[in-house]
């Protein structure tokens, strides 16, 4: 099997299936193509569509299809739905991603998917992830693992896993409990395949590995399987009970909805949007955060309102106003974003001391250099010494005033477990350009004063 | 094993078994950590005092260290050793860490490492995969994998894994390959527990799987590892000849990367800079976007000098610059961000002619909503209906205006294959604030001389 690529043909194909009801022919269409190319494929269609489209293939592959879309789409897909025809999907997903299917639903179908499941050990697993929230391990985690009592030998092990087999389609390890379930160990497939028969797994299971409690929050568990470099990473209670597994696939899907969420805060977006949402979620997703940067301009207009006799006297020093703002801005966010790295990559034990000497030496470094080339273009284009003299220091004070913000805020926002990444965000963009702006305008009055 | 957090008085123990020499009692310290604890245990020391630590440990454990460290920090801490020394450990490290360790040194030290290797096949495997590029499947590719020839039955198979086990930590398929070494398929180690010995594998290999040849972009290798949910993809040459094996791990950096290389990017960070390091550094990595941003400025300021006689008769106009440059900014930043976000995330084959409509219809609903608070705010602040007016239409015509050039330039720079990312960079954003500049005073100009 190689890679598929979507070509407007193969839609086309497949939209004419649709219309004249073929359910063979699009289940021969799509026989050859892999599960994440028939997703990719659903979102170009919709929800009508899409539930044809599964309709025609094999409830297991439907299952997997399910499991792999993403929830906006599935949502408005799953719509399509009864409870019989969901429980008999949910009868061949891994519990984890029924779970996930049947959170998004109201709690009617809900229950009555997991009632009308036939696989009735599946639907006991549902029963008991339900209750963990999506955001920490216990939501990560499927009950879809194989287990080993420390007391067998090798041969029960085998049993087990053919046992299993067709229900665990990636194995990794099987974990090892004792007798009242909790977690001892591990031992891999391929000590299993180098082991006679008899021997006794308690010789050979590895004792020492990581297992993690199923409130961990999914950004932590993230960190330690990228920390340790681990495929697959057991969940257990408070009393050590094996409880579930996390697959690092999922992980795959935190770590990139995080790096999206992230650069959604950084461009002032309030929630997770596609380019192909309707106009009215866009809109709602973006005006809060435009409207906040508006108030902050409304009141930086009244604040430049306070210096209208120095404007009036000198309005040159209208024509530095961007300047000002900008370098502020993009000082700042770059202080910021070099701290939000350093928070997100690992413990920093250095001293504040040491940390915040360092950010001024820079600081006054970069301020030197870009004040010195305004002073040179000013006194080339402009002539005016004093005004050349005014913004050349407002600049240094704004540019120093900005690493100390960029610097000081992700460190504050996290002290108070908020994202720091909103440092970089409109709002706390918009307060730099506030202070930007009464730094350039009171340097102004007290130079003029001076000189 | 439990997680491990480094605390201020471990570190200090530490500190004073390197100051005592004390390498049994560092050893002994650090027995019960994992290789990723012990990794991040280094960055808080200096490059002396990590060498010290290396020496202190197993080969084996050091070579893992060694893979685990970020490129910087080994770099620094490479310096400290001889060929022997490096030798040694690259005997332990898997070929593809070896030869990302190696690719950071001088020639004269890369051949030196080779030559003195013990493991003559390790020193064949990296001589083979250093001519790879970096960033593609082949720089990120092992040797360490199992392959089977199709002819064998299960008990050859079994066999070879005993053989390699001690090689391969990971062993995830075993890829089946026939007598030329083309890649034919893969078995499960599942598969393998669960047949018989004598079963031949040319009746169990499954042979619809992904592979991709050693040219493709880490980036489009991560897109497919994804996409299939893959934890292991084996690389061929153009012949269809098994090459090596990329494993997730790898490719969760590779992610991981992209994301901080994009969020540099939208910083104004010219490269790879983290916190700790020196001041120099940082300033480089700085210092050429602000300027970028200063000339803009610069620009800007003669710019507006051009409408030096409107802002005499009327200094409130420039009162409501920053508004404007800002808003202009947020609603541009906004939309390269969604577009950004759909052209990483799948193939879109909608109209370029419905995606223009939308943008602009959510720019008109953004527009009027914005436009209608500055003028209410205008009218009860200033009171002015005549400046109202002005401020009014020109903030319409920019958040219009911004929607576009902010949609427009990341599809550009995608065409172009320049990272779109940038789009939201202080280049974009800079050249975006002068063009709003333009439309507020040209405006201005306009309504004036009508009203």
């Amino acid at each position: 099997m190689s890679t598929f690529e979507i070509t407007r043909p193969f839609l086309e194909e497949l939209e004419e299936k649709i219309i004249q009801a073929d359910k063979t022919a699009i289940s021969h269409l799509l026989a050859d193509l892999h599960y994440g190319d028939i997703s990719a494929l659903l979102y170009e269609t919709n929800p009508e569509q899409a539930k044809f489209v599964i309709e025609s293939l094999e409830k297991e592959d439907a299952a997997e299809i399910l499991s792999d879309l993403e929830e906006d789409f599935r949502v408005e897909l799953v719509k399509q739905f009864d409870s019989t025809a969901l429980s008999s999907y949910a009868d061949f997903m891994d519990s984890d991603d029924a779970v996930d299917m049947l959170k998004e639903q109201p709690i009617q179908t809900r229950e009555e998917v997991i009632a009308l499941m036939r696989d009735r050990q599946k639907a006991r697993h549902i029963i008991h992830l339900l209750p963990y929230d999506e955001d920490t391990a216990g939501g990560l985690m499927a009950k879809e693992y194989i287990k080993a009592n420390i007391n067998w030998d090798v041969k029960q092990c085998i049993e087990e896993v053919r046992r299993q087999a067709e229900k665990v389609d990636k194995i990794y390890s099987i974990y090892v409990v004792n007798d009242e379930g909790i977690l001892k160990g591990r031992v891999s497939l391929k000590k299993i395949i180098l082991s006679p028969d008899h021997t006794k797994i308690a010789d050979i299971y590895e004792a020492d590995i990581i297992a993690i409690e199923s409130y961990l929050y999914q950004e932590d568990v993230a960190e330690i399987m990228q920390r340790y470099d681990l495929e697959a990473l057991p969940v257990v209670n408070v009393k050590g009970k094996l409880l579930g597994r996390i697959t690092i696939d999922d992980i795959i899907d935190v770590i990139t909805e995080q790096a999206e969420y992230e650069r959604q805060v950084m461009s002032g977006i309030s929630s997770d949007v596609e380019e192909d949402d309707d106009i009215w979620k866009l809109t709602k997703a973006r005006l809060p955060w435009l409207i906040i940067g508006m108030v902050g301009g409304i009141a930086g207009a009244q604040f430049i309102g306070l210096f209208e006799q120095d404007l009036i006297l000198l309005p040159a020093m209208a024509f530095f106003i961007p300047l000002i703002t900008a370098t502020g801005g993009n000082v700042g966010i770059q202080s910021s974003s070099i701290i939000i790295q350093s928070l997100a990559s690992k413990a920093v034990l250095k001293g504040a001391f040491q940390r915040i000497i360092k950010v001024f030496s820079v600081a006054i470094i970069n301020g030197i250099v870009l004040s010195g080339i305004v002073f040179g273009a000013n006194m080339l284009l402009v002539g005016d010494i004093k005004l050349s003299l005014v913004v050349t220091c407002a600049l240094f004070f704004v540019v120093i005033l900005a690493s100390f913000t960029g610097t000081i805020t992700p460190l504050v926002l996290a002290r108070f477990k908020i994202n720091p990444a909103f440092a970089s965000g409109p709002f706390i963009t918009t307060a730099n350009d506030l202070l930007g702006l009464a730094v350039y305008f009171l340097t102004a009055r007290a130079l003029y004063a001076l000189l």
